[in-house]
């Protein structure tokens, strides 16, 4: 019998496809489940023709929110209770996301990433950001984590330059060591600098840097995955069900 | 810019989620893509909730044609241009799914198979099913093959059982090598009696079995992938565009 409580997910995807993809993947592995039916019902919209956040955000192309707030508008026709958004950019259009969905719960991906980071290390007084230049440029994480009494580092002009080629490489499907080696380097350079916890604030990051890979000094430094930290906000608040609403 | 003669897949899911994410896995990175502009835009309705295939089709449960075309219905009217289905047993009841969604293509996962395998060898003779009861009851594949001049073998009722517990166990998330060996020692009893080819036929299956995985007389038996051919069929369809509508 289904649990009439839970609450149906619609996820704005496709920013870009292989983030939605490891977003799902995790999301399902994820959840509780011992036969097909205990399983969330998963609605997603996996549309990589968004347009690009980090443009949207300087000014130099056209808004996204538009186009978010119609796909959110969608996902609740078709069902969705709950909508996230596994993109950590697409968040400086949040406000568009959620008017257009009056009534329906939306999950934060930033607010779970802080979350995540101080149940993590409830002591953290700095963290490095590996993040679009639009995420950075639209300060989303620097109010979250500056409101929890977090100071934020992010990496100089060359070195994020880096970190753009590193996501670019990882959205032509190129997942071998060269984007893992340059995004490492970059963290490794924040951690030695004082940050002492990465923050994966783009979800193409954590599909090649993973917990465990960035050491300062033979010191293991944690990395916190934005696509983990909403994963498990999901499952608890869908499971929750009734609750949410 | 995108390409508008692209079409937008819908995706009928959830039969079960595990298969409905390595699908949609495959789909993303066999789209040839250098950016996120380049890839498909992918309507997933991942629903668990969907009655079981293998019951409908036995008439011991309710028929999930209904809710499979309530489905159908729901990815049409959200954008959806092409409809699947990665799940071999729903295929049973693809006529209501074409009929709920008229003037839209869908592609049969059933005839992708039988197409991939015949492209894979030309000359076969004989193939095993690695199938659901209900997708075996309900002879799709028999027919399919059986026009094309193919003959079909099944497992006994003791090695079906054993099917069928090991697809009930990839469903509780065990992918360890338990279901893998069953699977195995029952694709190669059925090609040590003559079957030339293994067809991988619920998409279960294929998340613990792959093609190098059987073996007969220290000889290689082919293993066709349902997923994958669903996968290949569906990618040359949308990026063909107008030319199936």
């Amino acid at each position: 019998m289904t649990d009439v409580t839970r609450l149906c997910v619609g996820v704005l995807g496709g920013m870009g496809p292989e983030a939605t993809v490891d977003f799902f993947g995790k999301l399902v592995a994820a959840t509780p489940a011992t036969r097909d039916g205990d399983h969330l019902r998963i609605l997603i919209d996996d549309d990589p023709t968004v347009p690009d956040r980090s443009a949207g955000i300087a000014g130099t192309g056209p808004s996204p929110a538009p186009h978010l707030a119609r796909m959110a508008r969608g996902l609740v026709a078709l069902g969705a209770q709950l909508l996230v958004m596994p993109c950590n950019g697409a968040h400086a259009f949040e406000a568009d996301v959620r008017a257009a969905a009056p009534g329906v719960p939306f999950l934060s991906l930033i607010e779970a990433t802080v979350a995540a980071t101080r149940a993590r290390r409830p002591d953290v007084v700095r963290v490095a950001l590996l993040a679009t230049d639009g995420t950075l440029a639209s300060r989303i994480y620097h109010r979250a984590f500056e409101a929890a009494g977090v100071r934020v580092s992010v990496p100089d002009a060359d070195d994020q330059r880096q970190v753009m080629d590193a996501i670019y490489a990882i959205k032509r499907g190129e997942r071998g060591p060269a984007a893992a080696d340059a995004l490492r380097a970059v963290a490794e350079r924040l951690a030695s600098e004082g940050a002492e916890v990465v923050i994966a604030a783009c979800t193409e990051v954590p599909l090649v840097l993973r917990d465990g890979d960035v050491r300062v000094h033979g010191h293991n430094v944690d990395v916190i995955s934005s696509t983990d930290a909403l994963v498990a906000r999901t499952i608890a608040v869908a499971l929750r069900g009734a609750e949410a609403r």
